[in-house]
């Protein structure tokens, strides 16, 4: 297992899914920087179940425990250490159908790496749960971006092959609480919260795709050639289970296109060197040019569906039929989209460190 | 810069475009592999211009020097340097256009990045040109992959818009090497190339796509929550120059999907634990189930094209036109082809040391 | 900060001496080993206070806490988190002084690297206690190598000038708990206790050496050229607090000696290749030969002395004198000998990972 | 093997004793520092046999070469790979004594690690040959930490037991390069000579000690708790083939001292905070205090000897006699006195890096 991530902002996630708690350490912060419980908590709650429409029945309260590196309401340069406990957990069910991985789950590959001793309940680290140690350190990175400026959004821009109009920042950052499918375009959201309630009556869920975007970022972000802005943002991405692709800028259409048309041209506006179309996603080389960060991420259903599945037995290899009963829900986009934010803004503190454009100490 | 990739299997490329060569040293690779100067150059050979249509007219012999870590006709477990040398150097262009950024190109964030210090000639360490140490690199972990039978297959599925059908392994390993394109679907493969032979008439060039396929991998490669298959592969390919674009399995196309569609069902076949589908693109949870690895890859059009384009002077910041003129190729996608499937071995490879599948010394 | 060490055997200190823990973090335990909280709890009870003479006068019960990892008993593959609570807790002495650095501390370095903003009360992440983090990854650690044979020693050497007679394995085995100096030679033992009281009493302290033997040691562990056994050791040892020399084998003598006098011959015994003396303290070329490692660390006088001492106010700049009060060992070498223990400890298992001779999971 | 070094400024060593070259690539070196091969020779042939008294009759030219990372006499921001290649190779001895493992060599060890397949020849990646790629990139290092106005000096204090008085900073930068044994008490000097003359006329070998020392440092370098000042420091010194231990400041003498005589007070002088000893050779907690840095590293008398050693032969693992033939220096300890100087410009310089002390770009 490799459960750091970041060169310079380094992050460390441990806890399971039905263990005691779910946590993070973070090295590299910079000293000076006031923090509070609560910044950390008003993140976390917004990846709670009951935050958004179509959640699993478990709740936690997530309420967010600081056991180092603040003093006096600063960090120190010292490591943080954040967790959340866990409290409402019922694992009866995974007894049942631990030789039963379940289709779609890491239950069977998780099985066989780590011999039968990986903590299966709940999906163990393998758990959407785990994603609350992202909220916490993005929540901290987020409040570092903000000192040099840089704004990190995230929103649904598809569930269930339903796609939202294009929408502006103002309009995202405006709608995008508003609704519990976090989904700026309003009449989009009203579709897929239909479309949802109908998967999960039907015992079944959907997936959908979720659009990450940085505001106001310097040029020069990104290490290339190998620690590339897309190469490790697309890494921080992949860490949130469920996500199957990513794309930036143009994406995948740039199959399709001319190079006259792909090609961004640089004009002036306003004395600053931008670019007149954003096919590049703000990236060029590897590197950020200025203009807005744009990735799209595709995330599956959730795997876990209410009717009968076919497995197979891994205790007498013979075929078997599985159902899962279990609390989940019927479409994660929706808790994952500040789980995106909060990746992005992981690696884009971890970058601005990098090259120099945040400070050890904050004064 | 970054200049390193992988824990376990490091490789760390250098060199520039028309600076004297471009190299890569392997650190990590097991004692004992027989390895010759012939085992590299035929996968750089691929990669070279004039083994595809639609190539640059600047055509390097790339011949491949070993400079250390082999002793006997075999790996020693020390560092190899392998490295091409550049010979067919015209750097005239560049210097005229110093000040003008390529639209598309990395020359404005790599001059501001490096207060305009860079190599530009040729794009230096941004140019195409590196792929050929990543290529090296590969080389190397294709024999180290095969000694544990794993097989990596890369192939064009989409130019401008064209798209294959989908092919069979054996297809695609018998076809591949036939046309210039590097596309399984010798049907798709004349209409891609009449579809290139045109944008260059026109001083324009066309994008792409391309599907990686690992098989025959053992269960348990990738090393969750943060070293998944998915995020490493990702951040591999990410670092060659173009992609935009990465999917595994079914990818974007889940975003329309149910989870009963989605969610791939485990049976037996021939005493394995397979799966009937494969929209999980082989991997679960971020590891290796043993089905086929398959990842897609959106490749941008060469950016450098013949026609006229707005840019900034940096000099004085004023609005200008600009012409390339330099050698270029129409369409990168085939040439691309053998670096997806380096990448992919690289990190491949790497996975294997980390789960211990690979040996420290070879017997 | 970097408060990580070890590649695949990866532990992640945090906490504050004054703070609510101190706590590690420990990724790349193999999966199936069997552990508990008493595991621990043994290893981390040997660096309390009390359970050696000369000790602060603060004592805290350290009960172990496993927060992650653990799955019935067994370690699953998924990250470990460990901490003990902090409860005997006084920092009123440190805010009267927190501009006045205490000779031989870390409180000027660290305020002045952290802009103030550290967390100075009983030396925040600089105090001793923090290697109650090392001692649990330690335990973790000594399980591991347990399984493969590998037994690691330490045991008190010299303190004060008083120096120990040479002893044999068993007698370190067997001496070693019987005295809280742990030292194996019974008689010096009864005069550095006597060197330590008569410090104390004059509100001084003193320094002293430890000795560290590993047994049963493979050939092939150390990764050269920059990962050596002694490079790798000294690096872990000197992040123990007032240790300022390390040496292996003949270790300093060297310079005094002829190469045919320092030079270990090979013969064989037992039909194993040996060296009929030990002058490279087991390590040939940064690469474990086989025979034991042996290591030796000067430890300095605990820096906290009563006496009045000269210093500057950081505050106005203005010369100063200080004295200390707070609570502190006369002699911190007896503590820091399960300390050497564990760091040697955790060191060797993540060479013993990287040379593939412990599974990834146990059986 | 691992053969990279720095977490910022990284260099990644390649290449053998009797192979093709020995060379080194350099990542994270600032962009617009000017640079010439000169700058680099002349650093190297410092190094050199011939350089000084007693060394072996093995004499490369050791011209540099720089294959990448520089442009129009600036560091561009990419990897530097700069190399010496080997010309006087000699290998006919080493195919005699390839299953007999010279006393004090990593023979044993390389071939048990590697499975034979080591290059053997001229001790291959564990010759001292290796370090010329280590004084290459120290040649970088100085020049960037010259920047910054620090200073680093290394010099022989001890050979077979002679030892030097004590000098200042600069008795030893004007007579460290007057006499071949790069000490800077002329009269031990002397005396020093005649020790090794003797020696190696007696095929014999002495072993000695050398002090390094970085003026003029910063305070706050250093990356507590793992990546400490010492730490890094002795993990980039003990690379150094043939040292055996390290110490700081006061060293090992601590063992035998009182806290009251040990620790350093803190004063004020020229305006500046001081202390008014260096006991703590320049580090507090792990981080640089300002006042010199002082390390000292014991060197072991070259294993190649002339006289008849006892081994044992590893392919009928019976006893044997060996009489190594080759072309070795009576005495290393002169030669190792620039490489003990540029590991510790290369940690120092990762550390002011990672510190925000030196610019991404020089100005």
């Amino acid at each position: 297992m490799e459960n750091s991530f970041g060169k310079l902002f380094t992050i460390t996630s441990f806890g399971e899914s039905h263990g005691r708690c779910v946590g993070v350490t973070i090295d590299g912060c910079p000293a000076g920087l006031p923090l509070t419980r609560e910044d950390i908590q008003g993140e976390v709650d917004k990846r709670r179940a009951g935050a958004s429409i179509a959640s699993t029945s478990r709740v936690e309260a997530d309420e967010v425990e600081i056991l180092s590196g603040i003093f006096n309401g600063y960090t120190t340069g010292a490591p943080l250490c954040l967790l959340v406990w866990n409290r409402d957990v019922d694992s009866s069910e995974y007894e049942k159908i631990r030789f039963l991985p379940r289709p779609g789950h890491a239950d069977y590959t998780a099985l066989i790496k780590y011999g039968g001793f990986n903590d299966f309940r709940g999906g163990g680290r393998f758990s959407g749960r785990i994603t609350a140690t992202f909220v916490m350190a993005g929540a901290v990175a987020k409040k570092l971006l903000n000192l040099i400026g840089i704004e990190v959004l995230a929103h649904t821009i598809e569930i269930g092959g339903i796609k939202v109009e294009t929408k502006r920042p103002d309009e995202i950052r405006r709608n995008v609480e508003k609704n519990p499918l976090r989904c700026a375009d309003l009449k989009a959201a009203r579709e897929m919260a239909r479309l949802i309630e109908r998967a999960r009556k039907e015992g079944d869920s959907v997936g959908g795709a979720i659009e990450g975007i940085a505001l106001n970022l310097p040029v020069g972000l990104g290490e290339p050639v190998f620690d590339t802005l897309e190469g490790d943002l697309a890494k921080a991405l992949f860490a949130i289970p469920a996500v199957k692709g990513i794309e930036f800028g143009a994406g995948f259409s740039v199959a399709g296109k001319r190079g006259s048309e792909n090609n961004d041209p640089f004009t002036i506006q306003d004395d600053k060197i931008v670019t007149t179309t954003n096919n590049a996603g703000g990236i060029l080389g590897g590197i950020s040019n200025g203009m807005p960060l744009v990735v799209r991420v595709a995330v599956k259903p959730t795997p876990s569906i209410a009717g009968s599945q076919l497995t197979v037995n891994l205790e007498n290899r013979h075929s078997a039929s599985l159902e899962v009963k279990g609390r989940h829900d019927a479409c994660i986009v929706p808790r994952a989209v500040p789980v995106v934010a909060a990746m992005m803004a992981v690696t884009l503190c971890d970058f601005a460190l990098r090259a120099g454009l945040l400070p050890r100490v904050i004064k």
